[in-house]
């Protein structure tokens, strides 16, 4: 157990004792995933990769590197990425004639190639998805699957015959995502659009799905891009309409990577570690058997109800260990398995085995004929974590009507902050200078009440304040 | 259609008019993988995954890159990858302190990490396994699949207690390969203990599956290593054993990469194109209607079949685009559809769908109310290819005698030529410089029947001799 007070400390506790990653690695911000969290990896990556080929989408790979001169043909872009790119410059002892990118994201190498095959309306829409690492050199503090230089993730990029199509994908990709965090994943967030300040290197419009963390502050967990034709502009990635005239494509691109683990740990979890939602744990429940001196065979009657669970589906396993019952309590609590089947010689007396669940400690007896029921709990745990993380999440958007209210809120309760906006550079600069915190941006259709709760003028939008990682 | 006579030209047609691979992204050696190859590693992974899980492997994310002081650790390790080792020496403008390797294996990485994982007998054995992307800087000519700069690769990382056990293990990845490469890929080999001079640097031994082209030539397919106690001295891995002594752990290394998919189209290929195992097939049936004008609706009677396959679990489709039959049976045959299944108005007349086998072009008439023999079908195409590469592979390992015999041979049809070996370098260099071939290795319990075919001296292995990608 350890208090969130010092949610940092906690959420490294967590991550470390719950080995979900190995931060030891020789390479700051190169972590090193271990099987528990790779395995919650997995498990996304499936369900998304299947909800993706309902969409029409196909996986491609695409190399690694990108030459310096194409990084840099779309300007924006090759200026927002620049500080953080990782260079190959050798080969052996020989120095390379252009130097190389690490890829940061795939845009300008995947767009090199989507000239050479859109040729006509008929290959519209165009989509393309990716599974692969990315590398960033992050200056700020690193955080184990939060913020780190190497990160996996799927990128998926589209090209379309007009904007409106185009626009049409972004919302699409937001009823994937939206589908993926909530039924899965069980988290809350909000879409927010992104200042023009904040958006996207080399995009019209970003909007970011944005979650609350437990201590209160605001992860970003995906992204949408609709990228106009920036890169089409600049890439010449051109359609033949009906007419036979020549088009420039409208794209669109999205991500999201393996922090998403890192979010559910942080929304989820408590002062006794993780708490994994059962659609994606990479152990569902865990069965400890608790031995008694000459008590009857409790580990005999685990194995029986682990071979019945597993023939429901479940992924369950039974902790036959030399530990006591009391440390794989710890052990599993820590890790998040959302269920936990006790069997003592009581439990084997009464032909009943006791369930613990992990997000509520809640106790319950089964009987050894309703062992199904292990299923239901399971998926009400599931309805349950998404229902109080919503409540958690309403419960911390506030509305200020000035900047030491909003300032006041943040730093009592964190979450987010509205205020009315008039939508100016200068007022969005003043939010943060004045430490306040950030405007992550604003819901399109998000009517202001009053005026800008910066400089007094109109305002335009609402925009959602806080405090970000 | 395109002769095989000269194989190199037909295999690029095949990747590229297959729509296996791009090979115009713009750094060489670095090619995109189209959704149609992907696909196929995708199902390898799937495949291998689930054994690899079944034996007790878990899967792990390592760092992509490498600082050079940790990949210089193991001498002979690093004088084998540096050549072809691509270096990251910058980061944004500002040069790093220590030059960092793009991964061309694992080893010295992850064997970092196995020292703080690794302390007793009773972590062991400990298993190891990531799905991931190297870079080896290949001087030679590069081809896609078969040769390139970026890999994408499964490799596997154990360490035990003892040299036995560690060479239990190398026995037990030998069969897990030769289920994936026998069963799924239908892939024909001969596991060969490399020479010294030509075993993994850092390896004690280094057995190499190696397969036969439809040319002739010989093509590695995967490879195990006994790396021995190389690895744990340098880098401390110890455990304490039963009795409290310090002991290093012996180790072994293995993988396998997207070779696989090109093997398999060198393997199985035809002057039409690629032939694909039904198991590994993206698409196992492709359905093409032949409408007649004034004819009755075959595209409906085609959606009806594909629904009912697709109801036997069977990856199939119908071609409904605007081109001719004759252009679809080409363009499927090509990308190496195991079977195609044609509907025009006779079919539909007959009540029958009429079946064309991808492998051997025999035609067969299949009842509408007999669909479930199209499974049978892909299970016999499955065992033919195989039954065949076998018979191909078994018939291009000849004997000679000499090694102008032996040039001879290789020169008029290839595939391995056996010959009694004294086992010493300048033997196996001889070999070389007379322009016969090259000694892949030999079978370890395989008993020579005379003296060296090179020296004369007494002979002590039977060296597998060949020409190689």
């Amino acid at each position: 157990m350890k208090s969130m007070e010092d949610f940092s400390e906690w959420y490294l506790w967590v991550v470390r004792e719950g080995e979900f990653v190995d931060q030891r690695s020789p390479i700051k911000g190169f972590d090193v995933l271990l099987p528990w969290a790779y395995s919650i990896w997995e498990k996304i990556q499936n369900l998304f990769d299947s909800m993706l080929k309902e969409h029409g989408v196909s996986n491609f790979y695409f190399p690694l590197v990108i030459p310096r001169s194409l990084l840099e043909k779309e300007a924006e872009h090759f200026q927002g990425f620049v500080p953080e790119v990782a260079w190959v410059t050798h080969e052996g002892d020989k120095p390379l004639n252009e130097w190389l990118a690490l890829r940061p994201t795939s845009e300008t190498i995947m767009y090199y190639m989507f000239r050479l095959w859109i040729h006509s309306y008929r290959d519209l829409p165009f989509r393309v998805n990716q599974w692969c690492n990315i590398v960033r050199w992050e200056t700020k503090a690193t955080k184990p699957l939060i913020r780190t230089r190497e990160v996996l993730w799927h990128e998926c990029h589209t090209a379309h015959a007009t904007r409106e199509c185009a626009m049409r994908e972004v919302k699409r990709s937001m009823d994937l995502y939206t589908k993926l965090f909530r039924q899965y994943l069980c988290l809350p967030f909000i879409i927010l659009r992104r200042t023009e300040l904040d958006k996207f290197p080399g995009a019209d419009i970003t909007y970011a799905f944005e979650s609350v963390t437990k201590e209160g502050k605001i992860l970003q967990i995906a992204t949408t891009h609709l990228l106009g034709q920036n890169f089409s502009k600049v890439f010449g990635i051109k359609y033949k309409d009906a007419q036979g005239k020549d088009r420039l494509v409208w794209q669109t691109s999205w991500g999201f990577t393996t922090r998403l683990i890192g979010a559910m740990i942080m929304v989820h979890g408590d002062e006794y570690g993780a708490v994994l939602p059962p659609k994606v744990a990479p152990l569902q429940v865990v069965i400890v058997p608790i031995p008694m001196k000459g008590g009857p065979d409790v580990l005999e009657k685990a194995r029986e109800v682990e071979k019945r669970l597993k023939e429901l589906g479940l992924r369950v396993k039974v902790d036959d260990g030399p530990e006591t019952p009391g440390f794989k309590f710890n052990k599993w609590e820590l890790k998040g398995v959302p269920l936990r089947l006790e069997i003592g010689p009581r439990d084997l007396e009464k032909g009943c085995v006791t369930a613990a669940r992990r997000d509520t400690h809640e106790r319950i007896e089964i009987k050894e004929n309703e062992l199904h029921r292990v299923k239901e709990i399971l998926e009400q745990i599931q309805k349950d974590l998404l229902r109080r993380a919503e409540e958690f999440f309403k419960d911390h958007i506030t509305y200020a009507t000035s900047l030491s209210e909003a300032k006041r809120i943040l730093e009592e309760k964190g979450g987010f902050v509205k205020i009315d906006w008039c939508g100016s550079e200068r007022c969005e600069l003043k939010v943060k200078e004045e430490g306040v915190g950030e405007i992550r941006g604003y819901v399109e259709d998000e009517k202001p009440k009053g005026n800008c709760a910066v400089c007094g003028a109109k305002a335009k939008h609402v925009a959602y304040v806080g405090r970000a990682y």
